[in-house]
């Protein structure tokens, strides 16, 4: 296995790009799927905002930088990701708040219907943000259901206004089959809005190939676009001219400066837009961008599925490691760009792999996530990063744990 | 006058704090109003969080560098300047979606209640978003009526939900008074909203004091944030357990990694929180606050007082700058850190004093609009302005214009 691991490495065509971050020595870093890396542009492009465009331009900066336009020109960075043509993305606000502007504008196209179905296990924060809708609108005007992910299908009825799926799951890492569910949902005339927060950037899309009516994604997981960076909307052109969101705030305005008191939308996506975005995040979000420009999609989609068998394959070498249960899909094909396994002491391995410079993530009650980000891992560090989960699993501790448990269950 | 600009620099007791910031040479900023200086210290803590907490720490920056809390700190460094006690302010999103979060909430408190009195001419977003809220939940639940300023107190009636104001007005910087506009909506039973943004950092401020229900405020102008820093929302302890706000995503919930399924908010103020915030805007944000940490606000406002009074004084002076109107309020206790004036040629007067360093702003349509930033601005500043405004005002083009605008007239 070490030449091979040797061999996907010196045949990655995606190596060089590992030049393009400022990593941590002695960390294998597992979690982009989490928090992405930070590459040399962000830094440089802060550093650039701050000290120069904000430090000695000031007010200027929103003329002289075009900072105005920024939401647009970061989204149509994004838009190639998406297989979405120019037009149909904007980066603004959270992946929360956009929600909420796609769900009251989905509703409000679908007079008669209010029930908006999703899945059970969904990501929190979009189910709380149908809460949130309902709470406000009262049941008549929107109901949320949420479904086991196998009987999604069988509750595509005409009573359904709103589809609200994430495309690859947070916990597992299954991917919804994003053409099929959107054209089942259409044919009841279902609207759709998939979360893409652990798909752009991860996995090619074809959003507009798949008839999508909307979508909102993450810029800091696979974007790279620092903590808490600002989120991104789909909005299909075919709806620009029917919707009116809610959050009409003056930076969706036709004339933002022409401070007239009656809300008149802009035209195209810039109607998404609501307060004052901020420059800071934007602009390391954008600069973050240019690292996939050259970037052919389905050969890091590749590099990630091999990544993950690559590891799957160490890992069944290791007796050690066998009770470290897979719940991703067994198919690659059926998966994003993370490994989820759960342990009874998941936890306390993520935190010993964590001092020993590997990082996963813990995800409650006993889910390790290991995220592959095919634009910074390297084969070897998969090799090294099962070598050191191998010695955290032969330590004393989860053995005694494991024997505790199993008196237990006796 | 030579001579008085002289000593009221040298016995300015803020003088030292312009050192805290990084300036451009050869420019007067008297622009931040709309976007506060560059400090130092967000220069650095931009950089450290961008190369060391996310570069290096990575995902571990949430807790290490207690960015998880970073929304409720920096509220607390924003709370003094409010005249706000402790665990009632909070930064986040934007004034706009801020605006839409207490609208909202005030409204579900108010049954039988559907009106929101605001006043015209307040700035545009704030008209707009509950033009938003109007058109999601219906006239019979939310219904905007602006009247002239004027007329606002004989429009306090049992009808009214909520009393929506700016304190200092974008356009003219008249004062509202809080504390009487207050108790006048109190005693009709009106919750009351302000709007900060021209306030904060720049007027003292007693939120408690006056019994205000609610309150945004704008992060990028007096306390500089940076270009769309986040914004803050004050809401008054005793509200805290009777709210729901509907953008309830899972940075507000009580315990945002438990991820259940049901929305259970925070309590107190944590609960206004939506999706998860940008670390960069907030720690400049974070940062420049310091600055304010020693500041006697009344010395402020004192020096900020001057500063109009000196540039009112310096403009009598001269004949050729009469015909630049004041509006702002006469009375400096009735006006914020600002100076407008109308003139018909205002949009090139301010472009020609941008070409000669002297920024102020223009606000369509007839409006030049002068902020005095007293942390970063000296006596010597506002003489050498006034210099360069008659300059250009002694210049053909100006004169001729005035001569064909006669002309017209006659």
């Amino acid at each position: 296995m070490q030449n091979t691991v040797q061999q996907l490495d010196d045949n990655d065509p995606l190596a060089h790009k590992r030049n393009a971050f400022v990593l941590p020595e002695n960390m294998i870093y597992l979690d982009g799927n989490s928090l992405g890396a930070l590459t040399r542009r962000s830094s440089e492009r802060v550093q650039e905002v701050v000290r120069q465009q904000w430090g000695q331009d000031l007010i200027g900066g929103w003329n002289l930088h075009d900072w105005i336009n920024l939401p647009q020109l970061t989204g149509e960075k994004i838009a190639p990701l998406l297989g979405a043509k120019s037009g149909q993305v904007i980066v603004c606000d959270s992946i929360s708040v956009n929600l909420f502007k796609l769900l009251t504008t989905a509703l409000s196209m679908q007079p008669g219907r209010v029930r908006v179905l999703s899945e059970q296990g969904n990501f929190p924060t979009d189910l709380y943000m149908v809460q949130g809708v309902q709470t406000l609108l009262g049941e008549q005007r929107c109901e949320l259901r949420s479904v086991a992910s196998e009987q999604l299908e069988q509750e595509f009825t005409e009573d359904v206004a709103v589809l609200l799926l994430t495309h690859v799951n947070f916990r597992s890492g299954h991917i919804h089959d994003m053409q099929r569910l959107t054209r089942l949902a259409h044919e009841k005339g279902i609207l759709v809005i998939w979360d893409l927060a652990h798909s752009a950037g991860a996995v090619p899309l074809t959003l507009d190939l798949c008839k999508v009516d909307f979508a909102v994604g993450c810029g800091y997981k696979y974007l790279n676009g620092g903590p808490g960076a600002p989120a991104f909307i789909y909005a299909a052109e075919k709806h620009h001219s029917a919707v009116q969101q809610p959050l009409s705030g003056w930076m969706g305005h036709a004339n933002p400066f022409a401070f007239t008191e009656d809300y008149q939308p802009a035209l195209g996506i810039k109607q998404f837009l609501t307060g004052t975005p901020s420059i800071l995040a934007l602009a390391a979000l954008d600069a973050a961008l240019d690292v996939f420009a050259d970037v052919d999609m389905h050969q890091l989609r590749d590099k990630s599925i091999t990544m993950t068998e690559v590891f799957l394959a160490l890992k069944d070498q290791h007796a050690e490691l066998s009770e470290l249960q897979l719940i991703s899909p067994m198919d690659s094909q059926c998966r994003g760009s993370q490994l989820s396994f759960s342990h009874p002491q998941a936890y306390a391995i993520c935190q010993a792999l964590i001092t020993k410079g590997v990082v996963p993530d813990f995800r409650a009650p006993d889910i390790i996530r290991f995220g592959f980000a095919p634009l910074y891992l390297s084969f070897a560090n998969i090799q090294q990063a099962i070598e050191v989960l191998c010695s955290i699993m032969q330590e004393q501790s989860f053995l005694q744990s494991r024997f505790q448990q199993k008196r237990a269950v006796t």
